[in-house]
């Protein structure tokens, strides 16, 4: 019997919901599907790569980034969040952003991602019908969300026009299987009344996840309460009918009690950044508070502008060692549990039940991670190496919906030194623009 | 003019007191020195590397590590401070620490130090006898400390003892360039007065580093307090003479404010375990106070049991942005001071003016890391990349004393394969001994 690819006698982390692993096994893709798991499969493939000695498990998923904005890396670090925005991404953004800066920065991220074992990205930003073709190209899983704002947005789009532009690419990636949807209003304080609820309803019409920014900074919840008679972002929201279980709620870093218990009410999703919230020093995200309720929390990375990558291994490794520090409390935040928000907890949060783990009949979305590096031996816990020891580099092949987009380390997909060499020349002219300013 | 190796076209780094860097030049090297950085330089190496659009910079300084713990990797995660110590690390070491343990596990975070870009480190532990050898053959720069306890050692040593094998290993390694010694009294509440009164004596009399660890938890300060009339162990080290330009204070994450005074009065030097104190849940170092005082701290992994690996990018970026949580404030711990850290302070704290730096004249540890990968593009700032963007997995080439130790991830001193396939063999009888008890 014939699959696609077949991968030989790996160590199988299934991330299913017994945890499940297999120490030496086979696992069959076909089409878009994973068909067999097994200790010896029956299935042929036209293409076998060989797994002994490394793992294979659920591709990552960064439930929140801004993926373009990576050619904004480095360029503006160590300064106060005002300083940040206002003086450098603002202004670049402005002056700068067009369809090739997408082109070349979203090119530039999803490589970065699927090098470093993400599979699938949950992204907000601009012209994202530029940076659809782009990840299509590449092969990377993508949700795309035009962000939503009241004020002028760099692409020049008033609300209904980044509504309308989501509602052209819904229809026209309709039957795409890695181009995805999202409706992306910015936040509760950079979207009016009219914008929040319009985005509400071409996501309750198109059923699609809404992705919004919620409590990031404290100065932001004391703004917004000072002009909405007391209401928190949450309790706005809650009261406006604008909460429901498709809403993606990223940061909730200054949260009340309250606020936390209508997430739960809700249903709400909460997309946690842990290194863009140190980074940026917006202060400590009530993670495992949230989760003690049981809340679907996944991870992201935000943009690389605030971090400064997309590795999703890196995001793992401070979601896990912050909380203990911060809670005083060695056993907060588990390996297991943060190797789950990466996988399994990423995919409920975007309502997909067939990514996020391994097992006949789920989307093939796998990554292969080597493990016989001597920073991840020995291998007493496969947990603790993946979140403790692991980095993205560790990652040698990655398959996409049934697709090998990258082998050994190499992209097969597109060329990366010229997507480099784009971006670089790119970084040039914002560099210029960045020292006339 | 012949030179041994000469590295022809990189981007310079230097790390000197002025932080110049070369856009593009060529450093040579002869015996153990660095003879030449210059744009074309005139020597002609018997090696030559390629290393256009690559980075050369210093070598990395690991202050503090138990590097054999690298064998207890993943072993015991996720759990209060005292059950990992006491139901894990302290049996296995008791019942299974011999010198195998040490040759295996030395020699495995031997490698992966270096193929994480660090050439020196600074380490407290047992055997360090068995350690030398070791590391002399993979070729790293150790400074070596047997550790100097009250209490039974798991090698069997009294503190005479423990004083006696450093004192020995001084003379043996009087002439080596890479096996250095320190004296390493455990701890002020795990030595008595007359052992860290002797080690003091052994440290002046040889002028070695005194490496001691000092206020990694509050329940050790509290109880130190209690039986030393209210004293803390820095004001009690004080008092007794023991604080010097030479001591190694490691962690120093409970400080009172006239801790901090004594250290800056007696010129100490503090190693800080970021990783290590978040993941053990003991609270946050004051290491911008410490810094503001003028004190030199540097970076270290601590033990692979309680990071979990000893990447020293991983430590740079964990230290960068905790800082700046824990006083919002994005400003504090910018990335140039973590990468001075981790390289010219390292070596200050070290007393080795001779590295941490590149200059004509300066020892040649030195690595190269590899730029040209979408993680690290654009390169619009050379420290923040390092610091946030990268990974141990992107150093190419390690040069140790002189002498190429790693080319393209290739350790060239020993069989990779063998030392991980050793690990691989002791991890399955720590594992059945974990089993048992």
């Amino acid at each position: 019997m014939e699959a696609d690819i077949v991968l030989k006698n790996g160590l199988i982390l299934t991330m299913d919901e017994g945890f499940n692993f297999h120490e030496k096994a086979d696992l069959a893709i076909k089409d878009s599907k994973i068909i067999d798991i097994s200790p010896q499969t029956k299935y042929k493939g036209k293409k076998t790569i060989e797994a002994r000695g490394k793992l294979l498990m659920p591709g990552l998923i960064n439930c929140h980034t801004h993926a373009a904005m990576a050619m904004m890396r480095g360029l503006a670090d160590d300064m106060a969040f005002e300083t940040w925005w206002h003086d450098f991404i603002f202004p670049i953004e402005k002056r700068l952003l067009d369809p090739d800066f997408i082109r070349v920065g979203a090119g530039l991220a999803a490589i970065e991602m699927i090098k470093s074992g993400t599979t699938t990205f949950n992204d907000m930003y601009f012209f994202e019908d530029v940076a659809a073709e782009t990840c299509r190209q590449v092969g990377i899983r993508s949700y795309l969300g035009e962000t939503v704002m009241s004020a002028e947005t760099p692409d020049k789009k008033t609300p209904d026009e980044a509504l309308k532009l989501i509602e052209e690419m819904k229809e026209k990636w309709r039957d795409d299987p890695i181009v995805h949807l999202t409706v992306a209003p910015h936040a509760p304080y950079s979207c009016d009344e009219a914008a929040l609820k319009k985005s509400k309803q071409l996501s309750d019409r198109l059923d699609l996840p809404l992705h919004i920014h919620i409590a990031e900074t404290a100065g932001e919840v004391e703004a917004f309460k000072a002009t909405h008679g007391g209401s928190t972002p949450v309790e706005y929201l809650a009261s406006t009918g604008f909460l429901s279980e498709k809403v993606i709620a990223v940061h909730c870093v200054h949260l009340s009690r309250h606020d936390i218990e209508l997430l739960k009410k809700h249903d709400v999703k909460v997309a946690h950044c842990q290194e863009s919230n140190m980074k940026l020093a917006v202060g400590s995200a009530p993670i495992v508070e949230i989760q003690n309720e049981g809340i679907v929390v996944g991870l992201g990375t935000d943009g690389a502008a605030s971090n400064n990558n997309l590795d999703m291994f890196d995001e793992m490794d401070s979601a896990a060692k912050f909380h203990k520090a911060t809670h005083a409390d060695p056993t907060v935040m588990p390996a297991k549990t943060v190797v789950k928000m990466a996988t399994r907890d990423g995919a409920r949060l975007l309502g997909r039940s067939d990514l996020g783990s391994l097992a006949i009949g789920q989307t093939a979305d796998v990554i292969i991670v080597g493990l016989n590096r001597p920073h991840l031996v020995p291998l007493y816990n496969i947990y603790s190496n993946l979140v403790y020891s692991a980095g993205g580099g560790d990652v040698d092949t990655a398959i996409i919906n049934g697709k090998l987009i990258m082998e050994n380390r190499k992209m097969l997909t597109v060329d990366e030194g010229e997507i480099i060499d784009r971006a670089n020349h790119l970084a040039k002219k914002i560099e210029r623009e960045v020292k006339h300013a």
